[in-house]
């Protein structure tokens, strides 16, 4: 078997950290730095001829500079003659634009995987695609990890009584992976079923399912702007919900997010550390989730060629 | 024949209007903006079916914004139906990492060819490259444009005596630009002759050619922390230059380049428009020249399918 390696650009070092010290190696030697006109300059600082290379790099903000990290070690490391390039993706920037939703949009989420594969990735290991269909944008071999037993372990361990608990799609987009959810703590599903009765007027959020005197958990992948997720938070409280939690995979926290959340229903936002978050966009009320111990897993398995479909569930 | 669009994005806009204003046709519509997370949003807001579209953006600092501006919104094109996607590039970011020049470097020119064919350009429209043979990394066709003329003909104007002028190359990649010029000006040429007389000694600047109470012209093809061409300049005064002038295609000036050009023995720094320099970064004793008529020209040229070679000398 070729020698494995596990290199970090600038995305996530303290995920990347953690996840090497769990397979049991140092990461790769290599440096990002940028030319004084802002041109990204890689070096890799030992050999990875023959090797299989794994990537760490999550294109989260500033999104154009992760992604251009990211090409150019793969180039780096296809001219350097690496066996394999995997590339780890935590999270994957410019998923939302996965369709045409208007005339002349383009698909930026395809776009990003054909730059990638031309760029000469071998191998794709991406953590809860904003549409799972995203995979069908490779033609690479794509492993796609969950991050709903990751954050269900943490309300299991919580104790909740399943009985008062439900779990909540804040979308009819969400619905699925709430009931995935909800089958792991056991407990019902609530929809957010939100409607613009006449153009021109406010949304109405109507609760489609049983949330009276119950503690909600609001699921969604990616919690951005956070405008969707306190509103439904209201809705739930002003409906009955005795307290409200929300938990995504993907907290980008954009913007007005960190004082939306802090003032808003949500007892504590559970979140992953699949995008790395900057201490001054941090919510007081984060409980941050460590992805780690999956993507080691994964790295082991596609390492040892081993199924990593095992990790799915 | 197809319509002929003219688009812009956010890299030169001046430079993009004085061209369609050239071509006798407005720019075509359309807005690039951030989502809350940083991520590029492209609305075309005009049809573009069928249409010979021209996209004009220097990938310029911050190149990796410029970048994926420019793939992006050839994605949009081309799924809305656009017949040609030509891109008019007059800076063409990362240019100067063309080869390994150490081990496990990446190719980055190549890998920016690669992705731009990938994302669905049809042809480009180039002006200066950093070496000529970044041509050959593209498979689709390239018409490669000279700012030699332009830069000539403003020495020409200031109507310098032949007998008393040199253009000087600042290193030996240039002689060949600097020969350009020179045929052009009817002049003799000179080297900047650098060497390293032993490993962590200072390099010795040497200048091959007859410069003694001259007006010395320093070409180069970009100018970007300055250091090579001020120091250059000193040289040349040094060993006996009247006066020196210098010139270049791309002002690049990162850092420290502005006040280097200020304090310098450089009477007048003459550039093109290729990049568009923020007001804070352009040195006192700058002058631009525009390139609008030059890209407009080649512009109507690729659109009537004609040749370009005409504008290449
Ligand atoms: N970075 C982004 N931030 C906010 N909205 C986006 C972003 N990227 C794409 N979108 C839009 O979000 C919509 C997709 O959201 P969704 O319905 O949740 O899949 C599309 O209409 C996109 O135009
Ligand atoms: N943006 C940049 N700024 C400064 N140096 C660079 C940049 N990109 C590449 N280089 C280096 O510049 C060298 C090429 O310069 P040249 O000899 O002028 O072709 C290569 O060794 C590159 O590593």
């Amino acid at each position: 078997n070729s020698s494995l390696k596990i290199f970090s650009l600038e995305g996530n070092q303290p995920l990347a950290q953690e996840v090497a010290n769990l397979v049991g190696i140092p990461l790769g030697k290599s440096t990002v730095k940028r030319f004084a006109d802002g041109e990204v300059q890689i070096n890799i600082e030992e050999s990875i001829r023959g090797c299989d290379v794994f990537i760490i790099q999550p294109t989260s903000n500033p999104v154009n500079e992760h992604l251009m990290e990211l090409l150019i070690m793969i180039d780096a490391c296809k001219r350097a003659s690496a066996a394999n390039i995997n590339i780890v993706m935590p999270y994957y920037g410019y998923a939302r634009q996965d369709r045409k939703a208007r005339s002349r949009e383009p698909i930026t989420a395809k776009l990003v995987a054909n730059i990638i594969e031309k760029a000469g990735a071998s191998r794709m290991i991406a953590l809860d695609l904003h549409a799972p269909q995203i995979q069908g944008f490779f033609d690479i071999p794509i492993d796609h990890l969950m991050g709903v037993p990751i954050l269900s372990n943490y309300f299991l361990e919580k104790g909740l009584d399943p009985e008062s608990t439900v779990v909540v799609s804040p979308d009819h987009g969400g619905v699925t992976r709430a009931r995935k959810m909800a089958d792991r703590l056991k407990t019902p599903i609530a929809i957010i079923d939100k409607r613009r009765p006449k153009p021109n007027v406010a949304e109405v959020m109507n609760i489609v399912g049983d949330i009276d005197g119950k503690t909600a958990i609001i699921i969604d992948d990616i919690i951005d702007t956070a405008g969707t997720i306190t509103l439904a938070a209201d809705a739930l409280v002003k409906k009955g919900a005795k307290e409200v939690y929300a938990c995504c995979t993907h907290p980008v926290l954009s913007g007005p997010a960190k004082e939306r959340i802090e003032s808003s229903q949500i007892k504590e936002l559970v979140v992953t550390n699949s995008i790395q978050l900057p201490e001054d966009r941090k919510p007081a009320n984060v409980k941050e989730l460590s992805v780690a111990e999956l993507l080691a897993q994964a790295i082991v398995r596609v390492y040892e060629q081993e199924s990593v479909s095992v990790l799915f569930d």
